[in-house]
């Protein structure tokens, strides 16, 4: 009989960490022994720099047990009260078909997914992006869209630097009009975007604005108005395009099911919400917002693009298109700093448009239209006015009794209602209301009379100008799955495509594609967390905010901070928010002039992007050959710059994947000059738990909860970006309308809703929680450990390109290829196509330095997995030799001529000069874990060459 | 603008019906038009006689959407209340590893797979479930074990039958031993499954009872016994085997890994419940329980076993082994009914094995006993007296101070406890309790001391002669998944080797495989649902009391009788009880000696075997030419057994899938003779909202809630096998020794719970009311449709074996490969495993009919997927007219090597005299849908042949 200890009687003895950190600790010796280190001190000693390395753990509550973290979170959730709320406001209820949830939202072989940069084995996704696009650029009646935004705020704000681009030289002084009944967080966002790039935002009734009198570049509308009339925009927009003035239309996706598309009344922009498409409220995010153009525009839409191309063998293959515009390449150059979508809710969000198709998404826009006809018709039966006859799903209403009683009323019956300044209330009605909600209403406006059947509507109530008339979603996708069994059969084809962590690491360096607990997945479906309307009152948002508050506190305590936003919905928006604050701040000191930001050579693309975004200038700070700040130059720039140095951005540990020594140094040389120190997170987790931002001179830094705090990719989103700020930056945190909170001096709301994607938050929650200090602790140590032993491994066939000064690296490595290209005319392509068909996704390509691959194990992957992916490694390097000796040829070779679908392997005939077992399974073990591309190598240029960015017709695949 | 009628106004357009049924309505003209036929109406007054015909629709209420469904049954489950449960009797809290719970509970990946009856395409369940064996075969140190039974208590039943075989003819007029100390509802299961096979049974003490003096061919143990003691059977075991006797012990598996294995101490044959390995409790089940037995009885154990084999290659592949065993084989031969195992939670309880592995098991028991001690010694303290030292998890105290107090107390505390007849309290621990929970206990006990640490207890309390010593789970498998990624990995590399509805149609004859909605699978994780103790007191479980009442009431009304069941838990179950309940009804009238139950020869094999449980003798009446009752041979056997008849046990529609116009007649001439009539309900998919079996002549019928009423299969169980009766049977219904409810003048327990499997009640709930009565009546419809239309499509090239008098076949059709094996030397399994390269499932093979293949679409399949089935079915009757035209060998040829894995269609050496591409790809759109088998055909007489149920060495895999 064993003796357990006393520990094993209070805890039980299945702990979260083990099963977060993939080595066993009775291998750690041996992964130790590779690299010559006696211990995970030993280890940290040597990779950390001995200035920064903290000397205290964290002070964070104990571990939690899976089961305990999920009942804490379940206590949490029944702390927030679901009402039913008719807020609208761009946010409505939606009924998630019960397939899609499990299926797609709650299926780890879809939210594990990385960003499908790795066309070949991301078919599925990037089809469900393509049906995503087709579905905006139909309802809207544009001619491209992208592959989802944010929200619906940051795509209107994107918009109108859209805009303001087109007209570049000829927007000199001109402002963007905003009518004043767009929605109230839309403008402040919008307005928060504007300030720091010059633009003057004129917020005004549109029926008065002039275009001929008032010079503007651009104008955004909404369709319909935040108070619920459906206008008829045509006239205003061409007097605006008379004017030269671009308009954007922020628009709801389900009134375009029955209103002309604002592409036929002249729109240039079409932004929007998709999340009333089957994704849940989740008190504001995350969800899928949307913004399409015309065609002319197509190289300036921001974030990403499905285009159809073709692969090797002629066969129809998706691909992310347009490549070139995104901001990694560009840097200051870039227009925009989106780097992340909302993959997982655009895969909803147009598998809802699948599942319903045309005629069901149509049935569903009517009913919410007749009910709304029908409450209308009963209000003014029962005295109240309603304001506008023209609506689709939304009332405004001056109540005849007064607001007081009728939200007195509504309380009590557990109804929200929107509440105007002038004591006119607001309905918004969605799909989940039904006969019951409707006499509900009624009753909260007075109605004592018997119920009585609430009959159909006589008149539409719009002119029929206004109605839509032209079809939609006639692609096949789009009528093909209309049975619960065909839609699931589509989900699963779609998901066996596609490469996630359910098959094998994605070794993606600072991309920390580390384990999505299955515990920590859990609660994001309860329905006190997902059910929640973002701007509902407080008093019934209790959870949230104890989550949020208690979130922010060990985030603070993680990065040595004093307070934390949740508010950005991205790593993007963090930098952006992080930069915000600290112009702010010296805006505040009466430094307003501060505006030159450092940013080194090696620094992610969004750096400098962010940085333009935040009207700073960017200057750009040199590296020396080991990939640090070269901190002579670094001097130079600071003298040169001294009198307006604003910030300085820095990586830690750098993107070369090391620990700079002199990052305190660093940090001193920009605080003596007057700047603050942005850290950018995205490494955080070489750092959690053995040093802190705030301890080592960081002013603000951005976590990703997607990639440090466990978030899962979901395909290329879901992200969060919140911020941590030193006590001085405090004040200046963002503000929000439609909530308290936020900085005394705050800047403007950063994201549509006040805490971003608040709905995965509980995501990280249950990470830290269930680890504790010493787990996170353990996770950076093992991080770190995973990268070092592959670099060990494979350093005797590709050379590390960096390490610290005991030869060391961080979290992450980069291995050379660049000889390869001469020696063997093999570029990093063809080694991560080729890993493909040893069944892994390849590292990150040529970033940050060409001709390389940046490798990141995380934590998270065992020590047999690891062992494969050197052993896949290895093996394409003696391919690689075997062009090098002459055996294989220098075009036609297993490597150029990956991936290897199963079809191209079955042909009959094959005349390549190496053997289909060989091209399929060049390892032992490969039998046992295959996955098939689906696709051979895909055409990238001849796809942007060819753009096509919704679903072809058929007879393109029929080629 | 459309203009909405009302309808669309009250109701959410989006209905549950149109996507449970594959076909579109605006398909079925099509469909009918292939039959000639001009309605659904028309093809159901043609294939359904007119003299069963239903006037009246079904009387249930209103279909609900998807939303409401699962508003509803949340609120049922709220109605039950949670409390702690430390009542023990074989079920105990647990932890489900979140991982599990997500990617096979809630994975429609594993729960929509099939029996793993075609071994090619279900490598991934078959290795589960090897594991299962393995992990019972080491824990309770015997040599042989199945791959689940249905519960505790059954499966001592299987128990005792196995004992009485063995000793078959020395068992004349011998007794049954049980120890008084075992579960008592496993008692009254036992007492009730002896009765008709005339056995008698003993309880009593074990310590005095003397098998040289009572003589006896078995006796049942508990270990530990009911109430918690641990006890040295050696003496008595060995006493047993003196005399002949056999002993099965019932062992708790979490106890025996500290506990001396029941293999080691002589038993002969180990039987339990793997619940407490990550199962919820589910008010009683679904749970897999197990038996393990000696290697010379491993011929006689009941259920399926795994055993490992090889494929053609040469390469190790699993499959059921021993088929012949099978009841469908035997018929009244059988030794069991058995016929469903409980194959998801037999995946669940092994996964659960494989995460923790030896150590982490240990650790978790050895917690658990620690706690027990610790409590034990507080209680001492405190007064009260423990009535045993010897104890694992569960206590039998007897209070101080009477059970009144504590029992008040703890009910405020909302803690359950064990209350014996004698005033003493039982208290029995799992891997859930916690400190806190300790503390609660004893303050129910009185304690008002200041929470002081609860410290290791010195001493074990059990004997070093009933410790552990041996090891188990030593193979890789238990040894290799320690990180949630590693899996995560390995139960999705399981996952994929598996076949099921997520992939294509499963197309099985009576098993009617019809879509297992997500919506209706989500209530079940409802942690009101999830979390209840079966035996926890009425008042905490209200919520399973009314969804049993309404479901009970409305599958009353789907059937047409007074009263329902729930508690059997499989068909074979229902059928068994049925009988009872029957046999039951004869003798209350003093009609005894009834005892012959007249059974069609085209009746499922558990007919005759559920029979010859019931104490039946089994006459066979014949069939005619068109697979209809030989309506002569009845009247004969009728008239020969008149005196005796007790029961006719009828299909309806018939195994063969053909309505049989006399019916009525037949249940006429039976109850005319004084017999009952027991209505198979397996094919009632074919009846539902058409006609009601209690209308046409039955007395009794089984409903396989996993068949009609979207259950899912799980690859092989749970099942639900509840029985609906006529008013004059109701006062039979089976009782539970743990609940009112059951009839008057009952038939002892069948189930371990009185619920059967309680937990997924609620799918065939939602089921039910999400179609309502008219969408009932459709899919019925469907079904038949689906089926015709088959049949249809393949009668040029398969005949048609039976059809109604217009044609027509019910909603299955069984097409003829006789002819074949004599023009091209091809079976029917050619044709399955050939179908497998196609993509889909073999239909049911060989039965009813030998040579023949029986389909079953279910109405849950579009179109589209119809047609790709058939149109694979007919290009395989092509490739056979090659082998009968000479133009392909009879013996080398692309059906006999059939299924071709990826890894044989990229060998380099490829000499078969097909091409590869027609072997991997044979229509063009299996491109599309691939579904790779991932070994070839596997050899199962290479495995009878040398049967290995246990994971095999590695070495093994070496060869």
């Amino acid at each position: 009989m064993s003796s357990p200890d006393n520990s094993s009687l209070t805890q039980h003895p299945d702990r979260f960490v083990r099963r977060h950190i993939g080595p066993r600790p009775e291998e750690y010796p041996l992964m130790l022994g590779t690299l010559g280190l006696d211990s995970l001190d030993e280890l940290v000693a040597k990779t950390l720099p001995d200035t920064i390395r903290g000397g205290k753990p964290l002070d964070l509550p104990p571990a939690l047990s899976e089961r305990e973290a999920m009942t804490e979170l379940a206590g949490l959730a029944s702390l927030n009260r679901v009402f039913r709320s008719y807020l609208g406001l761009g946010y409505s209820d939606t009924v998630t078909p019960a397939v899609i949830r499990r299926c797609v939202l709650e299926n780890p072989g879809w939210y594990t997914q990385y960003t499908p940069y790795q066309a070949e084995i991301a078919q599925g996704r990037l089809e469900a992006l393509l049906n995503f696009q087709t579905m905006v650029l139909d309802l809207t009646g544009m001619q491209v869209a992208n592959a989802s935004m944010l929200d619906e705020a940051t795509a209107a704000a994107e918009a109108m630097t859209l805009c303001h681009r087109q007209l570049d030289k000829k927007a000199d002084g001109k402002a963007y009009f905003i009518s004043e009944r767009c929605h109230p967080h839309t403008i402040a966002v919008v307005q928060t975007r504007a300030e720091p790039l010059g633009i003057d935002v004129l917020v005004g009734p549109h029926e008065s604005i002039d275009f001929q009198q008032t010079p503007c570049f651009g104008a955004l509308l909404q369709y319909p108005t935040s108070d619920g009339e459906v206008l008829d925009y045509q006239p205003l927009v061409a007097a605006a395009h008379n004017a030269g003035v671009l308009v954007t239309v922020a628009a709801d996706l389900m009134s375009l099911l029955l209103l002309r598309a604002p592409g036929e009344f002249g729109a240039d922009v079409v932004v929007g919400n998709s999340q009333r498409f089957g994704v849940p409220l989740g008190f504001g995010g995350p969800h899928a917002a949307f913004m399409a153009t015309r065609d002319e525009y197509k190289r300036q839409i921001p974030g990403r693009i499905v285009g159809v191309s073709k692969d090797v063998e002629g066969r129809p293959a998706l691909r992310l298109a347009l490549g070139t515009r995104e901001q990694h390449i560009r840097r200051d150059r870039a227009t925009s700093n989106i780097c992340t979508a909302q993959v997982l809710l655009a895969v909803i969000a147009s598998m809802y448009a699948v599942y319903h198709g045309p005629e069901g998404l149509r049935r569903i826009a009517a009913r919410i239209h007749a009910q709304t006809l029908a409450l209308a018709r009963e209000l003014t039966k029962l005295g109240h006015r309603v304001r506008h006859s023209a609506v689709f799903d939304t009332l405004r209403v001056t109540p005849a009794c007064g607001a007081k009683t009728v939200l007195a009323t509504a309380q009590a019956k557990g109804i929200n209602l929107r509440q105007y300044d002038d004591g006119d209330l607001g309905i918004a009605l969605d799909e989940t209301v039904d006969d019951a909600d409707l006499r509900d209403l009624l009753a909260v406006f007075g109605d004592t009379r018997m119920p009585v059947p609430i009959a159909l509507p006589q008149d539409t109530g719009i002119d029929a100008s206004l109605r839509r008339t032209s079809g939609y979603l006639q692609h096949p996708v789009f009528n093909s799955y209309r049975s619960e069994t065909d839609l699931l059969r589509y989900i699963k084809r779609l998901e066996n495509r596609d490469l996630s962590l359910t098959s094998s690491m994605i070794p993606l360096g600072s991309c920390t594609m580390k384990l999505n607990a299955a515990a920590e997945m859990f609660p994001i479906s309860y329905p006190g967390f997902a059910a929640l309307h973002p701007f509902a009152p407080a008093e019934q948002a209790m959870g949230y905010t104890q989550l949020c508050e208690r979130l922010e506190s060990m985030l603070a305590e993680i990065t040595g901070f004093s307070a934390v936003s949740l508010m950005p919905n991205a790593g993007s928006q963090g930098e952006y928010t992080g930069l915000l604050v600290i112009r702010a701040y010296h805006r505040a000191r009466g430094e307003a002039h501060r505006n030159v930001c450092l940013i080194p050579v090696s620094a992610h693309g969004t750096n400098p992007a962010s940085a333009v975004m935040a009207g700073m200038k960017v200057v750009v700070v040199a590296c020396d050959e080991h990939g640090n700040v070269d901190l002579a130059d670094l001097q130079t720039k600071i003298d040169q710059h001294k009198q307006n140095l604003s910030a300085l951005m820095i990586t830690y540990p750098s993107t070369h994947g090391v620990f700079e020594e002199a990052i305190r140094t660093i940090c001193q040389r920009i605080h003596d000059a007057g700047g603050q120190v942005y850290v950018d997170g995205a490494n955080l987790n070489a750092l959690v738990g053995l040093c802190r931002p705030g301890d080592f001179g960081g002013d603000v830094c951005h976590l990703n909860l997607h990639k440090t705090f466990c978030i899962p990719h979901g395909g290329g989103g879901p992200g969060m970006g919140p911020i941590g700020v030193a006590a001085h930056l405090a004040p200046f945190l963002p503000r929000h309308p439609f909530a308290t909170g936020g900085g005394t001096q705050g800047i403007g709301p950063v994201s549509s809703a006040p805490l971003g994607s608040a709905s995965i938050l509980p995501i990280s929650f249950a990470y830290i929680r269930m680890m504790g200090a010493e787990g996170l602790a353990e996770a950076t140590k093992l991080a770190i450990l995973n990268a070092n032993y592959i670099a060990k491994r494979l350093e005797a066939h590709y050379p590390v390109v960096y390490t610290g000064k005991h030869g060391l690296v961080a979290h992450e490595c980069i291995v050379d290829l660049r000889g390869l290209k001469h020696s063997a005319n093999i570029d990093p392509d063809d080694v991560a196509k080729r890993l493909m068909d040893y069944g892994f996704h390849a590292p990150t390509m040529s970033w940050p330095v060409a001709g390389t691959l940046m490798i990141e194990p995380t934590e998270s992957e065992p020590l047999a997995e690891l062992d494969r992916f050197c052993e896949a490694m290895i093996a394409i390097r003696e391919e690689i030799k075997e062009i090098e000796t002459g055996r294989a040829d220098t075009h036609n070779n297993v490597l150029k001529s990956a991936p290897h679908t199963a079809e191209v392997l079955t042909r009959d005939d094959w005349n390549r000069p190496y053997s289909r077992e060989r091209a399929a399974f060049p390892l032992s073990w490969v039998r046992e874990k295959k996955f098939w591309p689906s696709v051979s190598r895909v055409d990238n240029v001849f796809g942007d060459r060819n753009l096509i960015c919704a679903c072809p017709p058929l007879e393109a695949y029929a080629d």
